[in-house]
């Protein structure tokens, strides 16, 4: 297969290239950069990238199988209409196609390419496989509402939860992209934790109540995003009201029973809890569920922002539009220490 | 005054070490350490420490006008008593004179000096500082518990609180003590982010419901720690439901009139979130009030673990104890890069 | 083919489970642990490991084609002994075999098997790959003397160098080993850098000395070791005086002359220095070489001293003598960011 | 005495507002910033100083006894002018006044104010004070530069050194300042070691020649900084070549004897060796000095790059200035953990 990343400067576009590089059916990748200067990453020397990184123009003569787009919302929707007029199948990672249009323009402004949203299948493989399969466009999700939607949605979709979700989360300073900011230089970040977006702000909240409302009505999210002084990782505390008494033992069946088969899900056995260094580099996600004294659920959750929350879903996705097993090019173990 | 840190060489110690050192009214500082070989810091060569720190045996000889204790819970109160026996006037840093004897012995085993409970003042200042000017013995309270109960108690005493209070926290590894501990090694804590204890299971959930309800009834804790990959600081996000409708000019209104002459509290203005580099090596606790659209309240509190959460709370309080401004020796600018 | 690991629970022991769990050619893992307490660490969930790490004792009726020895040195000898003699094939990590029995005893006290060390093959792969390929017994090289000796070799070996070589070297903490020190929390090593060994008092000086002097004569070694407040990575900063006037470009062609075919060692074109994030997680060796004015040259080395420093470069080693393509199952993209 | 910092939002501005702020002798503190927006920072909440950072163009109207000069070169040298001609002493801590002129211009570009140079005094205040006292205009020196010449100037002044000096330097991040720049994010620096200007590149190497030819002739200096991934802090190792053969015990009582009444500078003694936490926060330098077997001298040296390397060392300065004991304000004790 060829396949194109197109944004591949950025920690996106970085983690896809490293996925992709060692994907057992991608025969062919090739890489595309906005107009600022093309820079060879030491990091790929051994792949033999250098100088093959293409200034994004040159993406309009080429036809690969699969384009990958990490680019800024609204340009990645331009760049999407274009591939897909000439038949490539796009996964999208930018936020252009995951949210209704009224809903997007609210939070994004005008959306680039709305005639495309009602053929855009959100990419939350675990739960959209079927419709992935034959997408011709993935709005690959956000960091963060996947690792909400993989541990609230057991719930939701046995009508389990009601009233107010609390999902208090933190990130890794990857999720804040590459750009020169000086919120994310080292010396504001290390020895340093602090939340962001508190009270409704963060633009992937919408993208969360979305979803969770296609499973469930009337339940409201509170999400509140913090930045953890570490490169990699999301790791979710979501606090859960129950509609009906469940205990603790039934609660894990539940989830074991919806992940079963879902080789990147992994529940935790009862005393312990994810931490995000256990899925570092990788595609898997780790659920933990507990229970309060009072009855309230607590259910932690941890990802890789790149792995799980971006790039690797998005090769994920990739396998099963290419008809492969979804695993393929993924079982890597991730970092540990 | 002369003044001894029992407990000398771990990080509460060291903190302890650091404000003392500085601190105008402390003429004569002496420092005591367990069994252990007694090492001198390079980092306090400039202060003429080396040599000078004594083996716990050589204590019993030795009257100081106060005598902080940093000390593991158990082997803490058994000083204690020595100490009050002889008339020094104690500020106990571990958690032995923090609870009502029968929560004490269920969370910590039996208790080494139960007599001494009913003359215990619990040290958190803003809340106990009229006890704390003439106390014998000052249970200081626990990092956690400290964040916690600033941010909520200014709305409990109002009766404005209902129901289930979630307090969402996350602390630096200084907060887990210096002994050598697998976990927290620079290897597994560097790169990763993990909650612990979750399910009520951690030894400041009583402390935090305790003094809560003396304050107001009826409410309940459910406290959720996690581990950040840095040195110090707490960061609390908690979350409360309302009695009634309050607006959010009120409810900060109530909050600045509550520490309106509290030197050490902010209230930060709207719009503002605490971040705890901006405590680092202070006594200093920042909070910001927010409310989301639905009505309930977000806390946000930022303390220095091993400042206002435990060296700076105890030197504030050896201030009101010694008749003298409690700001005295405390007015360190923090260190924000 | 059937591999064991052998003292599985160490940081080598983990990086070894994390290679030989993708190697392609590796059919059973069997994990090993000394007496204390086996525990299934989450990383490894996804592998089924868990319940399967045994204690050290069952290694006696086990017979795999290859058993890797990550054990304190001693222990590891005298494992190496029983698995030797049982026909298995072994590469210890450890610096039992690394040095002339005269040498290990002044440095590391009385030998544990003094009779393999003649059999024992040093796995400096890119140096002694011949030897590596028949051998029983691989003494695999110290991450501080991998680095150093692929930075200085091509030079020694056609006598370009003369006197004394200064090899000011930084590494990551993970190099001190998983044991429970004060030394290794991370509230000693985050936000801190400080040198150690100053004065030729580190173990891989010998093992330094002993190589540089197989390949030339009459040099000698100043080896100052750094700790730097990160996980992983070494960092070598080499100067070295000529014999003879050589300029950087021819200096260069020796290096890429030496190296053309070693598919792990990457000489940086002019302008660009190695980094340890370059090789995080991989194989590789990135190395630089410059010139000052005065005519010193200056060679810069990153490697990962988990990786070809140690799991990465054990795993080569087994490839070889297994007769796979030394890249086997190690030609994965490195985590960058 | 009124003091303004001029350039208040950078790291260094930063740290001068810390010290001055805390200061005995400073009544009345002044700040003034860039074009750029002026925030206020939460850091200073507790100072009261709120919305009294001005932009640049008030300074014209103002006469502080010292104005402190945190800008860019080029920039600082103009307002230095400017700030000179109305009277006010000036420390300046950009590089506009470390260099003749003719290097200077090599190194830095056309000069914004060479008229100045000659009243110029550089102010490595162990070395210059009694020209600092009186002087107008202090050429605050370079952080590597201070750590450097701290640790070999007491032997080049004995002429006890010859031919090359090594100086393998390393330094947290800050050091590269608070602009954003893509290379100093949290993603790049964390979990990374790198070197950078090899080859005689930095512009901090015609600070350390210069200085260093004052004191005795005839020495080169190889200079190789690094970038640690840490916040604060240098490291300096340094490795010299004696003209003649003195004992370590002489080594140490030349320093010793050369720092005796130098309160900032600590030699330390026999097995110990100097860390960046030791002197984190303080205006403090740790000096170690070892020997090689083969008689290669080797000095390391720690100090704090925005302490002793900038805000502490131009406050130490400002101190002589004003006729006060050099230490006042500035004997804190830093943050260990």
């Amino acid at each position: 297969m060829k396949v194109a990343v197109v944004g591949a400067t950025g920690y996106t576009g970085a983690e896809l290239i490293r996925l992709l590089s060692m994907h057992p059916e991608v025969t062919g990748l090739f890489l595309f950069s906005r107009g600022e200067e093309v820079e060879v990453e030491k990091h790929f020397l051994g792949l033999g990238f250098a100088g093959k990184v293409k200034p994004l123009e040159e993406l309009s003569g080429f036809n690969p199988d699969f384009a990958f787009l990490a680019l800024p919302h609204g340009e990645s929707g331009r760049y999407a209409q274009e591939l897909i007029r000439r038949g490539v199948r796009v996964i999208d990672l930018s936020a252009d196609f995951r949210l209704p249009l009224e809903v997007y323009d609210k939070w994004y402004g005008p959306h680039p390419a709305p005639e495309l949203l009602e053929i855009a299948v959100y990419g939350l493989t675990e739960y959209f496989s079927e419709k992935i399969k034959t997408a011709r466009l993935i709005a690959n999700p956000g960091c963060y509402p996947t690792a909400f939607l993989l541990a609230v949605l057991p719930l939701a979709e046995k009508d389990l939860l009601q009233g107010v979700i609390i999902s208090d989360m933190k990130s890794g300073v990857t999720g804040a992209g590459r750009a020169a900011k000086r919120e994310t230089l080292f010396g504001e970040v290390a020895e340093n934790f602090r939340p962001y977006g508190v009270g409704g702000k963060h633009r992937h909240l919408p993208e969360m109540e979305n979803f969770l409302n296609m499973f469930a009505k009337g339940l409201r999210v509170i999400f509140t995003p913090h930045l953890v002084p570490m490169k990699r990782g999301i790791l979710g505390t979501i606090y859960l009201n129950l509609t009906t008494d469940v205990s603790l033992e039934e609660l894990r069946k539940i989830y074991l029973a919806k992940y079963q088969d879902k080789p990147f899900i992994k529940i935790l056995p009862d005393g312990q809890l994810p931490e995000t260094r256990a899925v570092y580099g990788t595609n898997n996600a780790l659920i933990a569920v507990n229970k309060e004294p009072g009855g309230m659920v607590i259910v932690t959750v941890a990802i890789d922002n790149l792995g799980k929350g971006a790039a690797g879903q998005a090769v994920q996705n990739m396998n099963l539009m290419a008809g492969l097993d979804e695993t393929c090019g993924l079982k890597n173990t991730g970092i540990y220490f």
